[in-house]
């Protein structure tokens, strides 16, 4: 039984990967189930065994899947990095490095979807959502962990995932690194501000005061 | 024929509107020419006469027409502010507005398919690098105009853009106009410190220097 059980897991997040996968280069819209079965390889019986819910069940489990690997993977960035300012640094080169890794393809695992998806399915939506809030929370709790107080950690973080967001897609663009460099470089000394000001002082005040 | 051409113009007009609101919804992937036939109401024939290139020729010329019409927006909107930071934050607003209004559906005209479009077609990857520089240069134009030195001001530019982008992302996904408001806020803070500050200082340096 534990065999069996096992096997269906593997076909299961063969599945995942390989929807999650296509999503990300070419979106919701465009991905369609029959490819999903072929480039994963599973048998084409496992899919509605697994995901009765059809393609917007699978969808959903895979970018839970692939939200929960690059929040994992971002916390480790932080936690490796000496202080929040060097570690967003090290985020953005991570990202620029994969997308020239990946021919310029490889981005956010949610950012094709979440642009589309909107219009398509709500689930798809409230599962990006989620992470999204889910990444803004890990950067938002190491910011008040060095000192910021909670509205201004929480602004913060919602700024620079913004920022990182809309450089990983003008680095897909651009096929460069330049944007995730600029982004980088500034995110580093607006944290710096942001963590070692007064609340009232004017630097501190670039993304904790309306 | 001056009566015909007009209406040859109209009739390209309405394809290239239509193929431009469609793509902006569910990305270019999923966008299809008879789609775009049907919203356009144009005759069916009238297609490959305008676009003898089919989709890809299509899809350029209506990118290529929402993003000078964006470009026309952006610069009314800073030439119309008091300055710079207070015109940043009115673009925000502008967007944020927009996107309520239209049920959360209407972002950036160009985000959508220069996510997917990267790993689809050249010209439509090409067409979205030029117009996002060109977003670039008006911002860059102006912060230079204002005394910020050329290569801090393009900096700043594309951080600009990077943050706005990535906002108008978040803002779809949450259906809020939370992320605008605060990249708008914090934009604005920013600006001010780059357009005011001696280019070695620490808040001068913020976006100017490595």
């Amino acid at each position: 039984m534990t065999e069996v059980a096992t096997k269906g897991e593997r076909t299961r997040a063969r599945l995942t990967a390989a929807a999650a996968a296509l999503m990300q280069r070419q979106g919701y819209h465009a991905t369609g189930l029959a490819q999903i079965v072929e480039e994963s390889g599973a048998p084409r019986g496992s899919l509605y065994f697994h995901f009765p819910g059809g393609k917007e069940e699978l969808a959903v489990a895979a970018l839970r899947d692939a939200g929960a690997t690059w929040r994992t993977r971002i916390e480790a960035a932080i936690d490796g990095a000496t202080d929040l300012g060097a570690a967003v640094v090290a985020v953005c080169a991570l990202f620029a490095d994969e997308l020239a890794a990946s021919d310029w393809q490889l981005g956010c695992p949610l950012a094709t979807v979440a642009l589309e998806a909107t219009t398509a399915s709500e689930p798809v939506r409230l599962t990006c959502a989620e992470h999204f809030a889910g990444w803004e929370a890990s950067i938002a709790a190491r910011l008040t962990a060095s000192g910021v107080a909670e509205d201004p950690a929480r602004r913060m973080a919602t700024f620079a995932l913004a920022t990182i967001e809309g450089a990983l897609m003008l680095a897909r663009v651009e096929r460069s690194p330049r944007p995730l460099e600029i982004v980088g470089d500034g995110l580093r000394v607006l944290i710096g501000l942001t963590a070692h000001s007064a609340p009232n002082t004017s630097t501190g005040a670039v993304i904790g005061v309306r």
